[in-house]
């Protein structure tokens, strides 16, 4: 099959890459997003080699369960060992031996084919576009924060960045907390949230300093880290969304001696994430910024990595 | 007066320190201890000068209310302003324009008097000795813990390092948690945590790894954070109490990865300590290595020092 390959250095097309391993459920990938972490993959994040790529929707060219032949698909990224105690509380997501779509030790989705356990994939209903399909798995993420913080409406919310899973964790966030601030960099990408009444800042200012009760790192970046700990409030909430390819001399005192609560979060249930797309409660227009055919993939990442400048 | 002066650099004896300023309830000092904050800020963790010392019991000498006087205390070291939205909500602990008792802005303990506001003094019963009110102030940090997280008894429990605070968290752990274990490099300090039915080890093994629901880092240390880190299971909780003088290359990415909460925890309420003490709930016995006159203050420190090695 076609498929762009990562050797741990550089990426290129191999169009006599292997197919994916049997026993699996094969997927035909109809479209893949780029997300931070492929980029930050791609700058040395994770020693990984093989296909990048785990936000995806799909069709189902080969099963053994005949039902899901034909059907469009998304799945969850993490494959469990199935032994360990992890997986026993269905927690494959942390299971220490799990491989991962894209990121460890399993081929992704920037290929014409990948499988998956048939237990990983969810069928998208009719009324999801391919086009909102393919934010599922960043959508899971956003919905995870509540189910690790319980979201009080009385609440002064920050994000910080503006990039898509900020967009996406605000939307969120949204349906619970109605005062939420974003802290971006790029006012263009900020306009559909000023239209459901988010305030939108380029910069903290004085009176943004310890203000907020819950602060979410969506940034990627080491400043954005420094920007949320300015942010909270004593005894505050953070989550942290970002997996940071280089960290310097970060400084946890402050999260003692203000008594912070740093939540780490990563992708979560994919249920919620589709009911969103499918009754229309999270809206993805306007945040696929281009498309590309797969031949075309430096071309993809050179566009995803200049919208993160 | 006399007391113990730290001019940012240096302590030097000063026989002839200012008193205390008026408008406040003054208190001689009978015992203090050295925390391991005195010895950050004698590294640099904090710009400060002036008397250090913020853990003391003393008896009133001079105050607006006839009934302390002569009273045995401890006392609160932080001061609120006042006028700030921490302190309407009795937060003082958090209130942005503070002063501490030998930390920040307020001359403390290591001298032969020292003032508070009246509201931060608490009587001490008859029942718990000097040698015991001394530890009030430290213990309210170890009871902070159970304010901050709901303790499962069936969760397995770590405490990193071996120290005084490490010990008197223990055994308030130990009153909702029968599974602890101290990873500590001071075999000869934690005698008296078997006697309690703790399990000591010098040294994680392989066994241990991911191993724990919650893990409490009370070394001070930045090799204790790193195995703080190894110890906590996927979706665990932490408790950081260190505030550490330098920070290098620290690493949030596990946090995130494995959805780790991480929770800065600092002092806490004065009562829950004292009346734990007044019970015998939490024993100080052995705790005390050495007493030294205020004279004596280099000898002390260095005393101090050692014990941290």
């Amino acid at each position: 099959m076609k498929a762009a390959y990562f050797d741990g250095k550089n990426m290129r097309l191999d169009n006599n890459y292997h197919d994916p391993k049997p026993g699996e459920v094969l997927v035909r990938v109809n479209l893949t997003g780029i997300c931070g972490t492929d980029l930050e993959i791609l700058d040395g994040y994770m020693a990984y080699d093989g296909i990048l790529g785990h936000e995806f929707v799909g069709t189902v060219e080969r099963s053994e369960n005949p039902d899901l032949i034909g059907k469009r698909v998304v799945g969850e990224i993490n494959v469990g060992c199935g032994n360990c105690k992890s997986c026993e509380k269905r927690m494959d997501r942390h299971c220490p031996n799990r491989t991962v779509l894209g990121i460890l030790k399993r081929d992704g989705a920037f290929a014409e084919f990948l499988s998956l356990p048939e237990k990983n994939l969810y069928v998208i209903p009719d009324s999801i576009t391919d086009e909102q399909a393919v934010f599922v798995e960043p959508l899971t993420a956003a919905f995870e924060i509540k189910e690790q913080v319980t979201l009080q409406p009385s609440w002064s919310v920050a994000v910080v960045g503006d990039g898509r899973l900020a967009q996406l964790i605000i939307q969120v966030l949204k349906l619970t907390c109605p005062n939420i601030t974003c802290f971006g960099r790029h006012k263009s990408k900020l306009k559909s949230l000023i239209n459901i009444g988010v305030k939108i800042k380029i910069g903290i200012e004085k009176s943004d300093e310890q203000f907020f009760d819950l602060v979410v790192e969506a940034t990627g970046s080491n400043s954005g880290f420094a920007d949320t700990m300015k942010l909270i409030k004593p005894r505050g909430t953070v989550i942290l969304k970002s997996t940071i390819a280089s960290r310097e001399n970060l400084d946890l005192t402050p999260t003692v001696v203000n008594e912070i609560t740093l939540i780490g979060s990563r992708c979560g249930l994919f249920k919620p994430a589709i009911d969103a797309l499918a009754t229309g409660t999270v809206s993805i227009d306007s945040m696929i910024d281009s498309t590309f055919p797969l031949e075309k993939f430096q071309e993809a990442i050179q566009h995803a990595k200049n919208l993160t400048l």
